[in-house]
């Protein structure tokens, strides 16, 4: 028997507010970690990041690559967040404060109510990325994308195109960045990516690992529509001002989205949803 | 011969600063219609907007459905905008000022350092807009979608693939909105568009212009590469949460984008890039 008021996929019986600590003073030090969250860039060398509202922390608590290192949640919100604490590892701290107090501490308006601080555990090369690669495989390359809304965005349709992974040069921008992880809807924590060396090094990965490589570019020589997809493909997304680099553009195939030539070119995301959805497997 | 240092596009011997007038006192009230503009939404009743940069304003002083009242331009903005100030009619105010002043008088900071007080001329039905369809065209149907970046996305997108008009139910957020402007590229000026009445009365308007549906979908039947293009057609795209409303989804033919089902669906205006691309004429 289930007892009456316990939500589905909960354990039977299990309460959220035994589970959490509530914290009454905004300086109580377990709080540190998410003070001014929304300008801090986390990341940088500890790997480390703000996961926001209930899909992310779903994501963030059942990644194998990723890990939780505490959980802060407005106290009206932990109704409905039964089944979330009572998968928590024991050991995990959960606090619970009021509106007020995550408001001053946040800095900035936290109407999801659901914070949590969150660590990379592993950081795979792009050569170990492709080196699990199934025959059959789609990845998408990012030069020089340092949006945060555009990486969040394209990490989006990369989930749900089933891309295999991401490969990021080293200029774009962090995808555990906050606005990254709120805007993939978690994405960037369920797409397996490596964000390192120059472009050329990305290439060279690529090559070695037989991948082939399709650029997309508004100068492209075929239609994606009238290209076949190969069976283990890279598709490569440059910024929307410069795109990709003249010399590498020259070395590879092109493609591009065919369009109206009276009017600018598409926003980025927007055109790796367009050719994701092209090359996927579901298509 | 062309006199040295005139700018390509320009009237030969044209000097930017003797066609602007120049203004030193923020409270100037010709200055009026440009004080916090940030969060005003000007449209409402008087189908005026804000237009923000050099490109919304080619696109804006090119129209011939809109047009300005007046502009506003950074003083250190004016060289580069010759062939723009030759074309303005001589009636057109075009207004300049200090950086201090613009960002004051704005409430923000404009980095572009070109604002532009917009009209709408005409206001034309969904039925108006239908009645002028050629024998093979691509309408975007909007319903209750609110979000302006997400609208101002679908505009640039069916400015991409060239779609012959937008309409909007009533539901709809303004798309002369300024950000909706902005993030569109200008392409709410561009695409003739109508939004007035219900999602029911645009439906209707279709069915009496012959122009067939296709309802996008999650659990659309069929995937929109298995779905031959009709020669007249009209997409269908709603909410990104509660999508489109279950009772008219029922008497419609649906398609859906093919992907994961493992993973949150598309964002709405993705969704639109990826369908209008497969559905225009260039594809």
């Amino acid at each position: 028997m289930i007892p009456a008021g316990t939500k589905p996929g909960a354990t039977p019986g299990f309460r959220p507010e035994e589970r959490v600590l509530k914290i009454e003073d905004a300086d109580d030090p377990r709080l540190l970690p998410y003070r001014n969250v929304r300008e801090k860039d986390l990341v940088g060398r500890s790997q480390r990041f703000i996961a926001e509202g209930k899909v992310v922390l779903n994501v963030l608590l059942s990644s194998a690559r990723f890990e939780a290192e505490s959980i802060l949640i407005l106290e009206n919100r932990l109704n409905g967040l039964e089944r979330q604490l009572s998968l928590c590892p024991e050991d995990l701290p959960v606090y619970c404060v009021s509106r007020d107090i995550m408001d001053e501490i946040a800095g900035f308006h936290v109407h999801r109510g659901i914070l949590a601080i969150g660590r990379r555990k592993a950081v795979p090369s792009a050569a170990e990325l492709l080196s699990s690669l199934p025959d059959k495989a789609l990845v998408a390359v990012l030069c020089g994308i340092f949006n945060h809304d555009n990486v969040g965005s394209i990490f989006r349709n990369a989930a749900a195109f089933e891309a295999d992974c991401v490969l990021m040069d080293e200029t774009c921008c962090d995808p555990l960045y906050r606005k990254a992880i709120r805007v993939s809807v978690g994405a960037t924590l369920k797409v397996p990516y490596a964000r390192q060396g120059s472009i050329d090094e990305i290439m060279a990965a690529l090559a070695d690992a037989d991948v082939e490589t399709l650029a997309l570019s508004p100068s492209g020589t075929r239609s994606i529509y009238d290209t076949p997809p190969a069976p283990r493909l890279a598709l490569l997304l440059g910024t929307e001002g410069e795109g990709l680099p003249k010399p590498l553009l020259e070395k590879l195939g092109t493609a591009r989205i065919p369009m109206s030539y009276d009017f600018d070119s598409l926003n980025v995301a927007t055109a790796s949803g367009i050719a994701l959805s092209r090359f996927s497997r579901f298509s």
